[in-house]
């Protein structure tokens, strides 16, 4: 067979294999994708990570039906999804940093690329021009047009340790912030770094290399864009920077004392998670079985909230009167839920095996669950708190509401 | 002619008229609406009122373009735009109350009713299902089914006054918060009532009748949908109803002296206008050409900030760092821009004739303005304040972003 027909034949295949990989036709036990001729609009959209299985399923949070179910988007055990301004695109970012551009009116896949080896997350550049990834491997963060997906800037992590050698570090807690602005974490070498997404060639403007804290790990920007804060595993403090004043990190403490004999994490609970609620911030302090309360500006530790197992999300309603949080390990079905006004815990809620990451509709009006092990989604009345609908989905994880697109560092 | 075949003639030129009226082509002088083809996402569409064309433009806000046109949409010279959650629908809600359900994706009137003789404005219900329009003539808050339009309640507002005459008042100030309440005042009879849109029947659960506030005309709500303001055009204070502690109205005072002496607002700013930016709320100071700066949720007066003019609008930048003030009267082409982290007015743009109504784009990248008089929608870089495009238009005026949707009270 001639080289140039073995070849046709190849390229034959690997577009067929594409084209399947792409599809989004539903499958057996699920509802069948809306016609062809349905068409919605896109403000409030929810998508719905299914870690194993590599696909999304993309729902109506106005009517709660499903809309179909986009496949072939790479690992996505830890996955996340950021969205364009309009909210029409989803780009589903997966752990082995395959981008895939998902058109959310037609549910197809309009785009994919492969940008690093291992990715931990990214965002969208508050102009809505770029997608910024938080590489791993390598250490980076990488810059994407969001139109093309194509590579426009690559910024390494790269910096010479107290003893001479070169650290390629990993980059974590991305956000984007206001001024254009993208921040994020050094893991490996203890700084947070700051580029100006405006200008051209996307310059660190900003350094923070000293007394910073050890081992950043997540970070995340309040809704009005102005704190950032720095996770870290290896101090028992968190660092803060007021964009207002960015000169330097200050230390926020995990416990009333000042002790840096402990350190209360032993899992990374995720920044991106924790409530900002008003003048309070509910963060999970992990190795307490407890939920903290800050009061902001000041970030002074107010109370301890104790809870039934370990915080993994707290997340905040609409109205930011309560904190819904999803626990982890022992009692990893249960959700707390958090009266704000009264600072008590008021129900616990047992919505099925490995219920998780609680998200909100944009007014508050319903909240979508993900039952990892039992693979349903469910939406759930926040007032009465029963469950008013629920889909089919294979280890459903994380849910994003395409009102993200609005907020920072989501 | 039999009266059957003038009835037949009457209908089918209505029905002309009204297609020719719900028409949505583009005008000379206006770039074409794009092709049947092109989609878009709803999430940060720009409506555009044409205050004396009976017409919206829509723009798309991520790429700084004009989508098209929709017309016979009634008087609009004090109109409003709600949204669906979803945005995929507009409902302009004119002075003759008139209501016009518009598809977004693609410009066309799917619905439209009139449901009363004089309105000024209305609200989306929290749960989405329901619009509720705050009408003059007849006196009363009217809901109609957002899928449908349909009238599904009439709340009349109608006091018995102390005299025993029977009061129908005008309503104003009507908010959607939390709980799928709705808000408003009662112009002519001093009162504030509040509604559960979640129950059958829309029942009046409160009402504040007992030293409110003489002659409430307009109101708004926090962002997280907790404190309701009321103003009143002869009280020289606001009421605040906290809705955590929903008891009573607290009087916050339009000045530093309690006295009831000066009546300072002369002409009705928008409240739903006013910037409630973390922990300061932002309100025009009608009479004294002030912005007043109130610490939030003391609502404490904290200072006053001259201004070149009178202020009809106080907008927040997504970021909460800077108002953009809309003057009117004396030097109403200008708009002020005050530094919150200062206090200090950082600049004077003059763009045009009768420049109103700045809208942000959901994350702050851009504002867009009316120029009412210079028929042009101007766009705003907001750290450079130069304009980075502009559309023609005829006599603009309000613009509303489609974020509106997902915010309490807008």
């Amino acid at each position: 067979m001639p080289i140039v027909r073995v070849m046709r034949s190849v390229l034959a295949v690997s577009l067929i294999l594409f084209l399947t990989a792409c599809a989004s036709g539903p499958r057996p036990g699920l509802p069948p994708r809306a016609g062809g001729e349905e068409r919605w609009g896109t403000a409030d959209l929810m998508v719905v990570v299914e870690r194993t299985e590599e696909s999304i399923i993309v729902l109506d949070a106005s009517r709660h039906v499903l809309l179909g179910r986009v496949g072939g988007l790479g690992n996505l055990i830890h996955a996340t999804v950021k969205f364009s301004h309009d909210a029409r695109y989803a780009y589903v970012l997966s752990r082995d940093a395959r981008v895939s551009k998902v058109d959310l009116l037609t549910l197809k896949v309009v785009k994919q690329v492969k940008s690093g080896e291992d990715s931990v997350g990214g965002v969208m550049t508050q102009d809505g021009k770029y997608v910024a990834l938080s590489n791993y491997v390598p250490g980076e963060v990488r810059i994407l047009s969001a139109d093309t997906l194509e590579t426009v800037a690559v910024i390494p992590a790269v910096v010479t340790g107290s003893d001479g050698k070169r650290i390629e570090s990993r980059t974590v807690g991305l956000v984007d912030a206001p001024g254009n602005l993208l921040i994020f974490g050094l893991m490996d070498a203890d700084q947070i770094w700051v580029v100006d997404a405006g200008k051209p060639g996307f310059p660190v403007v900003r350094k923070y290399t000293e007394n910073v804290g050890r081992m950043p790990y997540d970070g995340l920007i309040t809704p009005d864009g102005r704190y950032y804060v720095s996770g870290f595993l290896n101090s028992n403090y968190m660092g803060l920077i007021d964009l207002w004043r960015p000169e330097k990190v200050r230390k926020i403490f995990t416990s009333g004392a000042k002790s840096r004999a402990e350190v209360p994490l032993w899992k990374a609970p995720h920044l991106k998670g924790w409530a900002i609620a008003g003048d309070l911030a509910v963060l999970p302090a992990v190795k307490r079985e407890a939920a903290l309360i800050y009061r902001v500006p000041s970030w002074k530790l107010d109370r301890m909230i104790p809870l039934a197992g370990t915080a993994l999300y707290t997340v905040s309603s609409p109205d930011h009167r309560r904190v819904w949080v999803d626990l982890v390990g022992k009692n990893g079905d249960l959700i707390q839920v958090i009266d704000l006004p009264t600072l008590k815990v008021i129900k616990t809620l047992n919505l099925g095996a490995g219920a998780t990451h609680p998200q909100f509709t944009p007014k508050g009006g319903a909240v979508y669950v993900s039952l990892m092990d039992g693979h349903r989604v469910v939406v759930v009345d926040p007032e009465s708190f029963e469950v008013i609908r629920e889909f089919e989905a294979t280890n459903p994880s994380g849910i994003f509401c395409a009102d993200r697109a609005h907020k920072f560092g989501m």
